[in-house]
């Protein structure tokens, strides 16, 4: 089971000018077979297939808790994308054409399915497929997937990487250069333990120091690189087990085990598109409905709201 | 974000014996189209792609709150096919043929790729797919779509509960058919608070009252159908306005909103299958160097262990 | 566009008994790469996209009404697998697991998808695909691939007549084999005409007598083997260019071009199965709404009504 | 079984100029999910698997005969690609490259495959597949599916709107946003009597005025809106079971069941492609065939053509 | 380029009685993910795809060289379902049924399609996709990815062998696990190479001795599990800068590579399957115009023929 | 079994700019259903599935000896693709967007995920499928099969020649064009002798002159529309049996057959991607290690090498 908190990992802002062929080109780091969805789905199947999760709770728990952190990857991604398609719709009459720019646009289902909107898809709109999933059921196999999984998806970052200038993109991808070289450096330290493979001397793959991105850098120097976080309240207590000694791959700095999740931020709240209702879409009604059942809401209710409000504030 | 704890919704045993072709069927329900990957990646992406979440927030909070549980139905799922799945290799030694039963199964990469183990595909062995996703950004016609998801998903868990007496396929899809209720019926009530029409009217649909199924009518004995779970520790806070009233499609008791998730229990650890590393198979090494892992983590991180021990006991 | 008719082709019978498994094998007939579904879509486009067709009529004609007859194909195949899977389900309660034997049927979304019922499929529980269609606008090119195809079709057609004895599924494939020989002769006529190479020549293919499978042969006593349909009130006027003269690849008889449609014969009405609303399905109050809903249409309309009946009786 | 009638819905003129990523774009009301490739598809098979359909005269005979109408529509849209591609090619020797400026186009395929002409494919290229097809044998769940289905169908149209200013494609748009919203109105209804639930207080979903778009309120205009049409010379006489009484959706005018269909317009023949035989190719010489086999054609026969050009002209 | 050299890299044998089943499940090792059709396809694409081939000639020509035994590779697996699938159909007239037996079998398109034969598909009949290869131009990440894919082809080759007995198949997977034991080391050798991580370690992956499967066991007593041929008359000479030095993960014993490919064997001609031409096929009249054919030979090629025919005997 | 040649069929230059979008219009040559993939896989599964190949040697024979020349056709392809992406990124830093321009390219996984380099995918970015495998077991339709597959793909090639004048891309079609054009005339030919159908009559298909585009001209002038070639060291010893006579379709002059292989040229080498490993990518480094594994390799072996390279001198 999972909780689920209203929060990104980092925050994103929406960039200066839409790019929906940069969302396309994101696409690939959300839908594609080294995507987030891959390695959500992925850690998370395996997790739920393991054998033994007692006897073999470091491992256990180093696959069961990285899953809960690629679904805030998926998030990212997925925010980034519709932060970069916001704005394509220019809010005219339907009969002026508002979304003829977008008829020459690589993704034409971000317009006419997504509306405007991400989709779950790679750079080619090719849906995911559940056959990117690994889970053999063999420990050491699964875990040179797993690694072999977070190379090819740092590969494809540094690919879009060098595609694309626009900010939110690079915000997004520095950050996860980061995280997915934790996920990768802990298979690799995994797979030491379990066969005494010095996988670890295979890092950074591939080889670009992350310093060298001023966009990853910037979360090297608060110790990100070094921090695998729990995303339990209680669980996954051994994952010090593995993750613990020093960043040899990276400059020799402690490991450490965050507990929780990272701060993270709020979304920003996206702003409805002219072009979903249009033409004279009655968004004003629905919003007037919502608000009436917010202020119906049974009082109890009201009082932790309010609450809640304050701590925000 | 998300948080993770490592317990299932309801606690699941295994049968009394190995039921592979089952295990082809219960495969519908977690990689069909109807299935719970496609539940919880839809509310899940369309929670990531909501437009104006505050002014909307009884409507997001309920897509992005229901993604939560859904997560736990893919557990469900999941775990149990392998239940079914377990013991169907002989202990022997390869050359006799450990599996050779399997060789008739339905799903053969459940052996072979599996391990055998649960896969991300349908009862015909079709990988789930991104397409599956349905994301307008249309408030009403997403609305819509996940009723009309819903349904189709209550509809198969009636036709493979009609194909199994697998008690262990029972129990699982007697608890999703109460929780599968719970979110067609939040999502035909938020239909009715945005257009005005009468969906409940609808329900039960297909019509089976649920409490003709003994598996599902335990749960109405406990409420459970009458529940939304917030399965978050601060957020969605909206969901009351919403889902309250009295259920009129059930037995027209109140309903109620359940802070964080259900109380579930723990998986009961699988055993290794003896065709996973076989012949002569070393996972004794393996265990051993956990045990070692566990024994050599750092102090502070042991009391915190020696203290969850307790707790669970 | 076209005209409706509420008939099937040829009249077909339940079999004698439930046939899942042979339900699973005719689908390559229905949704394989060389199914009706595929002669149906690659006729229809290729009509669609037909260049110069007041110049090239006796080519447009041939691919335009050929089109006609195989909607009808498709309808025979679709209601021969559904008479294959009538009454795979027995009259009990759920809890007795009234689809139990169902669970080693080949094909189980017959089941849990198609309640039960025909799937857009093949033999192994594939999608029929857009891609079937081949569509190029070099016209020797599509009339090669018209001939290629329904090469195809009757050898699919004639294995899987060797792989079941179900009488309703024999009665539907050797009635086929004749209409599909005529559209593979036409093709190879229009291919004469127009390279002055001498396909009929290859004809037989496969290399089997039509008058060897009895349920063929009735159809030759009829002589269908030598008509073509027109299959529309006042089109498709220059079928007789093409399809004149005798069938040296046959009995050297004379061809003729059929008005119309074949005769046919009335679907036999399914009954409902216990499955699809159980338990307690209230499928009698349906039925009452639609009694209820044929009473009180409009008063002009029952007249014709009336008409119909006595007409049909 | 079906009669062909050699007409388009409505008369298409060429645009003033070829559109290949206009085409793209309208490739997904062709062959995506939501085309009418879908509900063609769905139409027909749920009209070959309907069980009882005597009993339930009125849903059946409102499932089976749109399906024909919706023949009708995918040949409209297909036309409307093949007009958007013609001249794509300069009539110039190959050695030019006189289809290099479509190696930009956004749909290769087009060109390569097609040669140009239509696709049975998506916005992206993507195959319709068989299983867009629902077909799930409960009524109820079935007319919600398809209820659902235009709704898609109508938000996708009016995106593809907004996407291009083309004339020949908003031409068929506008003429499909009627009849797709008389398909939408229908399936309403049929649920509004079979549940009791007011679905068509939920149109028009989405929430735009047809008579906001001038090619659709020209349709408006002559009722097209109001008017199911039989699309059959004998069967399904009870549309009026459920076709009747006001369109309060609309403007509250008379409902009405036009018999036959609508009365079209001949498809203006479409010119050989300088790029299909080049270079030197000799469609002369196939004319020349395709003239004698027409002079040629059985005596008794060139009558009734006389008589047809007559009655054309 | 190849040459082409018509013999099997072993011999097979026809198995005692047919196995539909068993064909199905060696399908894997076929056109599966980790099937022989993706190690050819992903040697040959990365080879046709290498960067700085003459500076980095150990790593080319291995991964070059490597390819052309995988055709080997799939030409036994292909042989093997072949053989698995011989007599499958009785020697009756078509209308007794003489397939009726596969009715049931786990691959209808085994007959139906392939007459019976091998196809193109993995054991659940998925098509083998394009997209099972790897291709990133990063040396170490293609060399890591070759030696997941080796341990995973590995894995699901014992998986295999415990479901059959079936001699033939046994045959077949103990040869390939040798082979394919080779092809994996040598990729963890240029990774050690490469890298400096002793991926050998790693080995057996998955830890099982290849002497404890007697059919494999057959082949490392001749030495094949030390031998890495160059399979090419003049290229690829630099396979000794990696392939040296002792068989650390196996015995201990020195590497070699082989000149040329292995000596081989004859395929053993299969007969024609009554099923083919079925009922009253003219295969005899077939046989007699390829008598004549090459009797008409033009005479110089005869003489070598004739030589051809002594050197065999 | 093979063996391989480190020569291409023919030279090929870079092109003098990068072609992104051309090398997105030539992947159809490699993975589309009418590519260079599928005329590999169809000849080399039926040479697999052959039954009485003794007996039927003049057809075996033919199918088996073209797929080893299909190999060099996929190699000429997928080179050509490669050269075309040459230089595609600036070498710049990451940080400045060395592939900002790919971003609009229509392949965008031709960077990602090929670093760049060739995909085995079509046109429009979809996977190469088993599914195009033809391989039914009826000779003489598969031998239709060959010769439609042949002149779909002579229409591609002739397409997208027309689609580009990239030199580097008609270089290579118009060698393709020549060699197609040889298979496509051998199935006629061999048709021809086992049906007694004329099928030469319908060459050029499509209806092209061979000598009217200057890059095929070019090798008729060498007579290589004439040749057709063994590519096998001893066998495939029957091809004159089909290949003799004179080339009607042509120019009237007499069919050879070729020993070996044509002589092909050696690909020049392709320099290393700045992108591949950037930032500060140590390929120095690999090249330092690699040249060292070469100079360290076991003496007998250095020597064969020397003679290797004065022998290419």
């Amino acid at each position: 089971m999972i909780f689920r908190v209203d929060r990104l990992q980092i925050a994103l802002d929406k960039p200066p000018k839409p790019d929906p062929d940069g969302a396309a080109a994101v696409q690939e780091l959300l839908g594609g077979r080294f995507g987030e969805m891959s390695t959500l789905n992925n850690y998370m199947h395996q997790s739920f297939a393991f054998r033994e999760k007692e006897r073999l709770a470091p491992f256990y728990d180093l696959v069961a808790s990285i899953t809960a952190e690629e679904f805030g990857h998926v998030e990212l991604v997925a925010h980034t994308i519709n932060l970069l398609l916001a704005d394509t719709a220019f809010p005219m009459h339907p009969t002026k054409g508002p979304m003829e720019a977008n008829k020459l646009a690589r993704n034409s289902q971000h317009f006419i399915v997504g509306g405007p909107g991400h989709l779950v898809q790679d750079s080619l709109g090719r849906p995911w497929l559940g056959d990117y999933v690994f889970c053999s059921g063999n420990l050491v196999l699964d875990l040179l997937h797993n690694f072999f999984l977070e190379s090819g998806a740092r590969t494809h970052k540094h690919r879009v990487y060098q595609m694309t200038t626009n900010p939110t993109a690079r915000t997004m991808i520095g950050y996860l250069m980061i995280r997915g070289g934790v996920h990768q450096a802990s298979y690799a330290k995994a797979l030491e333990e379990v066969t005494g493979v010095n996988m670890t001397k295979m890092l950074p793959l591939p080889n670009i120091k992350d310093d060298e991105i001023p966009e990853a850098k910037k979360w090297m120097e608060q110790g990100s690189h070094l921090r695998l976080y729990r995303f339990s309240p209680d669980d996954f207590r051994h994952l010090e087990a593995i993750w613990h000694g020093t960043a040899t791959w990276a400059d020799g700095v402690e490991l450490e085990v965050g507990e929780g999740t990272p701060e993270g931020a709020a979304a920003k709240p996206m702003a409805e598109s002219p072009t979903r209702f249009a033409p004279q879409y009655q968004t004003e009604e629905i919003y007037e409905i919502a608000a009436r059942l917010m202020k119906d809401m049974p009082k109890s209710e009201r009082k932790t709201l309010k609450r809640d409000r304050e701590r925000a504030a």
